[in-house]
């Protein structure tokens, strides 16, 4: 039994859009974790100051989020702009993707709010693990799939150098984990390192 | 009275640019079923986990929704990429279509919160049911009309092909809706058939 | 002093991908006006389906809006399809638009919510009206000024009907204000003519 | 150590979709800083009339962000068009300019509610000053980086008058905290003076 192809009908370009939109809505979104306080919490500007101020570990929160999404938007790109066509497992595994993504709002929310617990932190280290995994498993089957890619696009040591980087990604969150047992409430300052990938990982 | 057509204003690329955006939007606001407990709930650590993991029925609702909107769309997919141009018909089916996409949010709230109960499953079946229904009309409506498909995909086996899909999927919700009358909790798991739809449907 | 071409930098696809975008979600945040009851307010199936029944007028003020938002879009499209290029007035004009556009969701909740009252019918009608207005004010403006026209798009004729279409869109809301004077809930009904706009237009 | 560059990677169109999506998000959410009365609070018209008019501060601060946002976009838009291709530092740049621009509804949102302090005031201001900032540094940082420039929009003349209406927008938020020394309430009005533009910046 031939699975039929869906290459031809469903466009990259689309699956681009339908991205695009997840990740831009997921990354909106977060803001809706710091609340405005009620016009009943707050009587006097010296209230509202103290109110504002004790929102500083959620706006942490929702920095660093926004800061992850990005990372992790940047590497589904790479992804796709490698792709010649995609292939119903591909777009499944994107879609399973982009399903974590649509997680991330609620993980962080939680973390925002009660970070001081380790349940919280684990719960958001675990989001992320899941979904830098899934974009390792994505990037080893593109690489075991070479007809889904663009023929100028398939160069062995760029494919490798970039699965390194994968790998590196997955170990972030794992990291994460590890350093919430220590002191949950600053655990997700470990995804600082991805902006010195570049020390870790050479071509 | 000749109906004056849209298919010059209406250029595809724009219907597709609305449909993938509302597609996003419905994917990531499932999300917001999910409710961060106030701190007024939790009060430690093991309150957390518990309410947390109370929300087990709720995420799986999420899931699978987020996957029924994900088939969904690739069908929206297929049918847009052979239209060659739209008419008024064809668009306000569409519209029809992206609102019932809109609906499942709140179908999917509501399964969630009360999935022991059989009207809720019965509801958020039947949005599915309609949706289905709908794409299962237009793509008939191509058939008949194949000025609107392009020249190399007016292919008769083909769209014969997809018709049966088509009926396949708008099988799957009524499906549903029996299992539903037996076990309602567990009803929206019939929806995993849409993955071996392979096994179902040959050319 | 010459005002400065912004025609050049504001190309029209990022001007369509913004519009796209705000009619997308203002058109899926729709269906936030439909509120899951607290599981506090339901205990029962009976009292489930109770209370999803009473929502019966939310949801037909939530679906007509969804209509008349799409065929704003529509309209939009229009204007956007014969550009040539666009000047800052426009570009203003656009965005006046645009905010109207994201006003719906406030003014369609309210009616849901309060149709009984005069007040809420009328609101939402102005709300058409103004977006209708700008709207038939923008195409004005296009007539006025041909240079933003693209070449193969100038034709009077054309310009003029769709003229008429536009004033046909501001009458409606017009209507919608009469009606609700004498039977505010049903007043949203008036924008089904819409989709009868053929019998009163000809070319 | 060379850092890769991502030029070929992350095409500009990409974040182009990204940008967008987050704009028409962050516009189209600040409507749900308009809170529909509840029925418990509002039995007649009269009741429902003084709550909706009792929010003309929110819905004028609302109106104004929107038109914050929107000549935010455009500004985006204008260093995006001119880019050849993207490095790493730009990348970065555009995302937290992103950051801060999900931050608007919760910073309008603010302020609509406790407009009359000062505090809420200041801190609307300081957003914009920190996004028309970011806004100014990418400018001269593309200035710096004239590979990353199209050839053809390479004309320092022009780079340079962008760079004072860059400045000019800085001035603006600054302003606005002075203002809000004196008469909080008003001091969003200051960011109309975006629409007279030209008349303090010649080229």
């Amino acid at each position: 039994m031939k699975r039929e192809s869906p290459g031809s009908e469903i466009r990259i370009n689309r699956l681009e859009a339908l991205t695009d939109g997840v990740f831009a809505i997921a990354m909106t979104i977060l803001v809706l974790s710091l609340e405005v306080p009620s016009r009943s919490q707050v009587t006097s500007q010296s209230e509202l100051v103290q109110n504002i101020m004790s929102k500083g570990y959620q706006f942490l929160s929702y920095f660093i989020s926004f800061f992850v999404i990005g990372s992790i938007w940047i590497s589904t790109i790479r992804r796709t702009h490698i792709l010649n066509k995609t292939d119903y497992k591909h777009l499944w595994l994107n879609m399973l993707n982009l399903f974590f993504v649509t997680t991330i709002p609620f993980t962080t929310s939680l973390l925002g709010d009660y970070g001081e617990y380790e349940f919280a932190e684990v719960l958001f280290h675990l989001d992320i693990l899941i979904l830098e995994t899934i974009a390792l498993v994505q990037w080893q089957y593109l690489m075991n799939n070479k007809d889904l890619i663009r023929e100028d696009a398939i160069d062995d040591s760029n494919l490798i150098y970039y699965r390194k980087v994968y790998i590196f990604h997955v170990i972030v969150p794992l990291l994460g984990i590890a350093v919430s047992v220590f002191t949950p409430v600053w655990s997700n300052l470990v995804y600082l390192v991805i902006f010195f990938r570049v020390f870790f990982i050479r071509r």
